[in-house]
């Protein structure tokens, strides 16, 4: 029997799917274990790969048995795998073999730059770099935005959240900016009462990592699918049969490890509970990475951060550390939930954390879109950062606009996620609390099941089956509302 | 200008190698990182890409551009290139793409599920997975030998070390035959006198792994291109430009995990100086498994238990772990001198080593060639481990058949280069001591670089430029003799 159009397809995905397990793991393998030497050839491997996974999915023949697949007798999940397919096809298909190979071959080297000009604040060296991915990513926004309509920064943005729009995040981000800066300075006049006692370091390397597995075990991370290392930028990173996520340690600094890897856990748990039946395929990809990020949220600030949660991570935290007058309930909590403006989008918590986004936002928009060049950045971040926290970046490239990782390599279109995240995670941790009654007792007591049931059930077994907007409507009842991130943050901070 | 068919073969090679380049990078992690549940996605990863690697190599433009570059202008390291070029194509096209795959999984197979399989004894289970493997590694012999003429057994050899043949091994291993049970007779006895004191553990890992650092240091591995990690069973693995060495930590045996990563350094050096300017090209690979062999072993046996390296090594060994009576030098020497027949082939002194060798080299040539099957072997074991070493392996299959990570992914043909490579090692050794006047000085000063410098200009920087044959020739002075191999057994143990 020959096989169906649709078959073919599933057979090439497939095959993609396989290459990519490849490329997922070299590209954590680069950020976690490899040596500096080994930059060039692993950057001109992966733009092979890269250029190889875009020949198969462009062939003409995929086009046909693209169309060709419609008028097949499909059930309703082989049909959203097949629009999936066309999803990846279609961004695909735009850009020329010479682009792909181009910007991941820029794309590596100035990540690989990146990580020594950042602490030497090099942004002169930085910058002729970034210029060159930042003409090729403005390449991939025109080719994508004229075959799709809609501006060329819409055409990156919907690489990550399909849909999503900058009209649509602007309408968003205006509400955030009516209400935010006036919360974040009542929480500080707030906080600023509360005389703190800091946690009296060192808190040695070995130690936290035990305190983090402890903390992965305890959020049902499978180690017998996954690990825990180190690199410089915590990440989520391998397959979903092999879940690799990272932290960073600092000797002195005990939290930011710690929910660091509460937030990467996440993310892991995600992957490891996307449909095992249909992995390989389209459809049991990750909705999208606001959705990914909903999930690490979810996990690092809904839950992570709650009272209930800290209060039962706190005799695991003594037990490895002995205890400390910063480790007094009271102290504890409050030190978890501090409000503190910083210069780092990575260490901000919840409430400023918006700023940092919409900033980036605000830049590189502008910059894909060709309102501003890259020499620009430095004076906007500054400016930026002046007004929403009250902080300069002044020459200090290293903690201003050289702090992410993200566009060293073309991600373009990726910060709006954190922010979008934050806010579906809201709006989720309500809908769940709404369904389980007593979510807070079983969260001291240190029973999630029910919690991860829910997300199982509402988010995690679905993949890429529905859009985002379907995803949220059955879980919740509505499409995104912001206004619950409103009030987690002002029940938890006023 | 159109390119030259030479150019379009070095093109594709390079295409190549950038794909090698993350088949080692995956093979290391399966073998190092990726938790048990990441095996079959992992598997079915490097199957694909092997199976792509061959499509491409086996293209039939490839043949063409072949064949016409014969008549291109070459100089002479090109030409070598253009030969080995010609050899991995050959090697490959003989094969069917689905022998190629099904070779692969098969082996992926057998190898995870040996990994619990040996501790638990279980000839029953592994056997079951061994005889796929075989079935499938019989059948690539028998399509190897019709092109190539000879048995199917040498045809398996020639990939490992080309132009070696069953019949020339019968001869080396005779000689071997005719001396080395008495040698090893005498030895036992001699050292039976000796009344050594053990080290006394616990050596904790963290410390072992340093000590190993320090001796990589010492043998100038580059850290900026390397890492040393741990696995059940030493390896040398990732790609020149960053290569991996692993090593095992037993908390009770110090000497063990130390003496695995000495080897493994040799291994890594070689890779690490094969010549840069043609890194990507099959001329720039090394020479054969037996040569990398004669490297490590070189740095293992000749160099690491030499009483001058090991005297070197000795306060390096004492400030790690502290001062106790198995470090007083004489005990320590004579310790790490040992001959001491046992189960475990990487656990062997080099006097009984060729034991292991020639016994695995009989029974996998005895397989391949049809005239026993998988079944068999657990008796033939036994049966030469009695007549070697006079040990019983009956029942005992972890420490017998089942201990080796060779055959469980059709690695036949591979054994004999330990045997060739200790005899290789020799005879450079014998000949880098005429050319270096004070080298045991020198070695116990800790000074390297000559004799380094020597293995550079001599082996490491011709990579496959020059057959085994013309290059131990233009090395040594001659082509492989087997008299130095027992000639610096007898100067070091009798």
């Amino acid at each position: 029997m020959e096989n169906t159009h649709y078959q073919n397809l599933t057979r090439t995905f497939a095959r993609l799917s396989r290459f990519s397990h490849l490329s997922a793991i070299a590209s954590w393998d680069m950020f976690a274990m490899m040596p500096p030497a080994g930059s060039a050839a692993r950057g001109a491997a992966l733009a092979e790969i890269g250029v190889l996974q875009h020949q198969i999915l462009t062939d003409k023949q995929v086009g046909q048995w693209l169309s060709a697949a419609e008028q097949e007798n499909l059930n309703d999940v082989e049909r959203a795998n097949l629009r999936e397919m066309q999803r990846h096809y279609q961004q695909a298909v735009l850009l020329p073999e010479s682009l792909v190979e181009a910007k991941s071959l820029a794309g590596s080297k100035c990540e690989h730059a990146w990580r020594t000009q950042r602490p030497a604040n090099d942004w002169e060296g930085f910058s002729a770099n970034l210029k060159e991915v930042v003409k090729l990513s403005r390449e991939e926004a025109r080719l994508r935005a004229e075959a799709k309509g809609g501006s060329r920064y819409d055409a990156l943005l919907d690489i990550f959240e399909p849909d999503m729009t900058s009209a649509r995040l602007d309408v968003l981000f205006a509400d955030l900016k009516s209400w935010l800066p006036s919360l974040l300075e009542k929480v500080t006049d707030k906080q600023a009462a509360a005389n703190l006692v800091a946690p009296t370091g060192p808190f040695p390397v070995e130690t936290q990592r035990d305190l983090g597995l402890d903390a992965m075990a305890l959020l049902g991370f499978d180690f017998n699918a996954g690990r825990l290392d180190v690199s410089a930028h915590p990440f989520c990173g391998g397959v979903p049969e092999d879940v690799r996520i990272t932290t960073r340690y600092d000797e002195n600094e005990l939290f930011s490890a710690l929910f660091g890897v509460v937030h990467e856990t996440g993310h892991a748990r995600y992957e490891q509970n996307l449909p095992r039946e249909w992995l390989g395929q389209p459809v049991a990809l990750a909705r999208s990475t606001a959705i990914h990020e909903s999930q690490s949220l979810f996990f690092e600030m809904q839950l992570g951060r709650s009272e209930a949660f800290l209060q039962r991570l706190l005799p695991q935290i003594v037990s490895r550390f002995g205890n400390q007058p910063a480790f007094e309930a009271q102290n504890y909590i409050a030190w978890n939930q501090r409000v503190k403006p910083g210069y780092i989008r990575v260490d901000a918590d919840e409430v400023s954390y918006p700023a940092h986004i919409v900033l980036r936002y605000e830049i590189e928009r502008a910059l894909i879109d060709g309102d501003i060049e890259v020499d620009d950045i430095p004076a906007l971040w500054d400016e930026k950062m002046q007004a929403w926290l009250g902080l300069s970046t002044k020459g200090n490239y290293r903690n201003g606009c050289m702090q992410d990782i993200h566009w060293t390599d073309g991600g373009f279109g990726y910060f709006p996620s954190y922010t979008l995240g934050a806010m579906y995670a809201a709006q989720l941790f309500h809908a769940a609390r709404r369904a389980l009654p007593h979510l807070d007792q079983a969260i001291a007591a240190g029973d999630f099941s029910a919690l991860f049931d829910w997300l199982r059930q509402n988010i995690w077994q679905h993949g890429s089956r529905f859009s985002t907007s379907a995803l949220m409507t059955n879980a919740t009842g509505e499409d995104l509302n912001p206004l619950y991130f409103r009030q987690h943050l002002e029940a938890r901070y006023l």
